[in-house]
């Protein structure tokens, strides 16, 4: 199934207690774009970059059998750039740069090519900007999935409630979801998000895992899979979306059972992100790599439960 | 199968977000003999209580089919008090007062018809007093689970590493695992504590579930059950800990995949534990409603993963 991604293309600068990076590749819809490509191969990207993004970075895209055609390129436009330090735990951050550039004024086109897109991933973006891209599309794609944040909560409360009002599937982390709720217990929160639209929720929980809920209170966890190390945490969230909705892309079923196995993949694909570098481990994964990771999840999360009499 | 429990009888005294309580019954001995009750009824506990201690709470035990002959009573004397106040997020708590009373001097006997038992469950306490018990049994137990805290760390630590050294399953949560180990990554701090003796280490994460590691590497993780409230969390790793050795002590196996099981149905009594003040949930729970709770968990965590070629 042919998958469209709408999300940032970027340059990182990053520095985690292990070290740091100069000017790396980043940005959400790379992520997502390279995780999504261990299951499809019809992927389609829109997006804005500046013209100083560089060949080489292009190159790994199309490694990835993403179409680019949609990602805009700026005459004498700079690329969004992000540069963030980790703190000791890894949880949390320090945002030293955000320079917007050629993303404060993205105006997404759908080109004609990218129409009859199956499944459609909406990351991380300004809620209008996500709604601008659904409206273009003639036919309304089999499965939307939503990344937000709170910045969005903070400033553009009213496009984001119409934006999530119109998709499938909400990500959001465990305190985004508190704050959008008023609620403090998970359970509460996400039954409180799920009248605003979305069938299913996500709620990202980073180190301790992830939640799906749907309308119907089933609800189903998968914890993070713990590391010897995590080296850089950048791009998990991300990472996270395009294996679920690659995974769902792949196997075109929507059941809540099969929304399991793509949260396990997404889960495992994240996992790996965050032992490298921004994309550096992530980019070019083996088959194998990827099996045997999921082979620690099954190992992980199986267990054979028995009850009593 | 037998069970040792030695633990903690005492006086609670909480508050939460949702109302406080007067002195109610508490301690680690008596969650998990009240826990491990849903499992087997030999159980024989060893602990120690003042003359203040109510005939309410005796037959609250006995119900449980706890025997208490090793439980001393000691005259003019009164029961180890805590008071404490949680948290918005109930993660966190301040101890508002701890009168350890008849705790301070606590020898602890074995009594003969004690001295056969199978499985041992020792209780956060003094590690030296964990030792005293478990020196005392002629017959080693075919395995022996222990508790303990960071208090034990900073004013014990010889004693600790050395009980430590002696037991079969050691739980403990998630900052002392880092306390312990001086390791930030939970795996490699399993690595270096499961070299201090224990073939099993629990690291208990709260509202984020409970990882077990062996020391072949196998890892499995079972999550919290996401609640609409946690009500008080007392007592939570307790139960946790009675749940996990009564299910261990009535199945009689003590393979890898029967402790996943018993993990689960420790996090199912825990879960059920913080819906109420103190034992007040616990205490007198149905089949069916331990059943129904097993039940959520397992479709919280059953997933088919299927591998992609």
């Amino acid at each position: 199934m042919s998958l469209l991604i709408v999300g940032t293309v970027a340059f990182d600068k990053i520095e985690t207690p292990f070290g740091k990076t100069e000017k790396i590749l980043g940005g959400a819809g790379t992520y997502i774009g390279i995780a999504s490509s261990y299951f499809t191969d019809q992927m389609n990207m829109i997006s804005v970059i500046g013209e100083d993004f560089p060949q080489k970075y292009r190159d790994i895209l199309k490694d990835h059998k993403i179409n680019t055609e949609g990602i805009q390129e700026v005459k004498g436009g700079k690329t969004f750039f992000w540069e963030g330090k980790y703190h000791t735990d890894m949880n949390s951050r320090d945002t030293l740069t955000t320079e917007l550039n050629v993303l404060a004024d993205f105006d997404p086109i759908v080109p004609e090519k990218y129409q009859d897109c199956d499944f459609l991933m909406l990351g991380n973006l300004a809620p209008a900007v996500q709604s601008k891209v659904l409206d273009q599309l003639r036919k309304r794609p089999k499965l939307v999935v939503m990344d937000t944040m709170d910045f969005w909560m903070d400033i553009a409360w009213d496009a984001l409630v119409d934006t999530i009002g119109k998709v499938d599937v909400l990500t959001i982390n465990d305190e985004e979801a508190r704050q959008m709720s008023g609620e403090y217990s998970l359970v509460k929160a996400a039954r409180k998000i799920l009248t605003m639209g979305p069938k299913y929720l996500i709620i990202k929980k980073g180190e301790h895992g992830a939640l799906l809920f749907d309308k119907e209170s089933n609800c189903f966890f998968a914890p993070a899979m713990p590391l010897e190390d995590v080296f850089d945490p950048t791009g998990a969230g991300d990472t996270f979306a395009g294996g679920f909705i690659g995974y769902l892309a792949k196997t075109n079923d929507l059941s809540f059972d099969n929304m399991k196995r793509a949260i396990i993949y997404g889960s495992a694909l994240a996992s790996l992100t965050v032992e490298k570098f921004g994309t550096e481990k992530i980019s070019y994964l083996t088959q194998d790599e990827l099996n045997h990771r999921i082979e620690s999840f099954k190992s992980l999360v199986e267990v054979d439960v028995k009850l009593l009499d």
